[in-house]
């Protein structure tokens, strides 16, 4: 899968995605990260990039003339292209799992106040946001979603981690975990997950599921109950 | 703001947040970010840092006692800890700023399956979860709670960008923006924003926000009419 990023910050990238299981799967091809620098569009001496927002108010709006001509620069094959905002569709497992069956994607990370939305609406871009909280640029947010896609390719995880019975399967979070030592600070392992009853085991780790999404997430458990 | 990290990457930072307005923050000292790296508190020989699941399943878990002693380390002074988890209670805009409010804090970067349930629960951590996808590890997860917290901080932000006037303020997402070019593409600036009328700008911006809202988060758009 390759990702194009469309970023005032290019030396920014891959940065945390050139660790662990990320640097083995981008020394194996299995992803890629092309980086376009915004500014180099910039036809102005001082190589700016954005301008006043029509109608007031503070910060500085990305001008869709630029950012265009970075889009361009790399979009010969009409990519599907996504904009990191919080005023975007929420993200999630399943946009993800659609994301993820692209062979090629462009990200545009803005800055500042945003980007002219006349440049979003004349190439269709899709506005997703990770969550509800304002970031101070798209590219951390671009990590998470690349993050998130390139685990799912087959080779990337190995056998290492599993992809199936992790949160939001069945829009339920996972069950708690517990390793060696048995006992520790007084607190024990459920005995029931050291007595080899697969089916006892499995019932178990469903109820805690259950209790843990109740608890944390009525919004999650709702969706799980009207399945 | 100091934030204490507990992690097996110590190397990842500030990676992403040592760019623009945070490295200004980081050089004034606006914020501050210290590494623990949890595998310098393995014992054996092979200074591994997990094991298999009790009960079954893929991955391995992160042990307690070694979590346990990291933890120790940095924690003189029983401060805020946050578990990085899609298992805990959503982080949004207002739990940041409640976050925001403390001096210093620790945050736990898990990897693999998860961190034994008992280390958890003994120091009685708060899982906090970005959003609703699977990740590989908390670092990632972990600037997004950076980033969310420092522009909070006065004099990080500046002139440049503001506070006020953006996405989730009244549970509403923020109105479209624009700027020069006045025309482009066939596509032109609303006349509106161009009247110099403050008052009907400021009704024009609420329409469009609640407009946007209502299309694209139906969730928030019920707690804006419910306030």
């Amino acid at each position: 899968m390759k990702f194009n990023i469309l970023t005032l910050f290019p030396e920014m990238f891959p940065g945390p995605l050139n660790f662990s299981l990320h640097r083995k799967a981008l020394k194996k091809k299995l992803f890629e990260i092309k980086t376009i620098n915004i500014r180099d569009f910039s036809t102005n001496k001082s190589k700016t990039v954005d301008d006043k927002p029509f109608g007031g108010g503070p910060g500085m709006i990305m001008k869709a003339d630029i950012l265009q001509k970075s889009l361009e620069f790399v979009n010969k094959k009409k990519l599907k292209t996504f904009y990191l905002s919080p005023r975007g569709e929420k993200l999630n497992q399943e946009t993800i799992k659609e994301i993820a069956l692209n062979k090629e994607i462009i990200l545009v990370c803005g800055r500042y106040e945003g980007v002219d939305e006349r440049f979003l609406k004349y190439n269709d871009i899709k506005e997703i946001s990770i969550g509800d909280y304002i970031l101070s640029g798209g590219e951390i947010a671009s990590f998470i979603l690349i993050d998130a896609c390139v685990r799912l390719i087959p080779e990337v995880l190995g056998n290492k981690e599993s992809l199936a019975s992790e949160s939001f399967q069945n829009h339920l979070l996972e069950y708690p975990q517990y390793t060696k030592p048995t006992k520790w600070k007084n607190l024990s392992v459920p005995g029931i997950l050291k007595s080899g009853n697969h089916k006892k085991i499995s019932d178990w780790r469903l109820k805690k599921s259950i209790e843990q999404t109740k608890r944390v997430r009525p919004d999650l458990f709702d969706l799980y109950k009207k399945k």
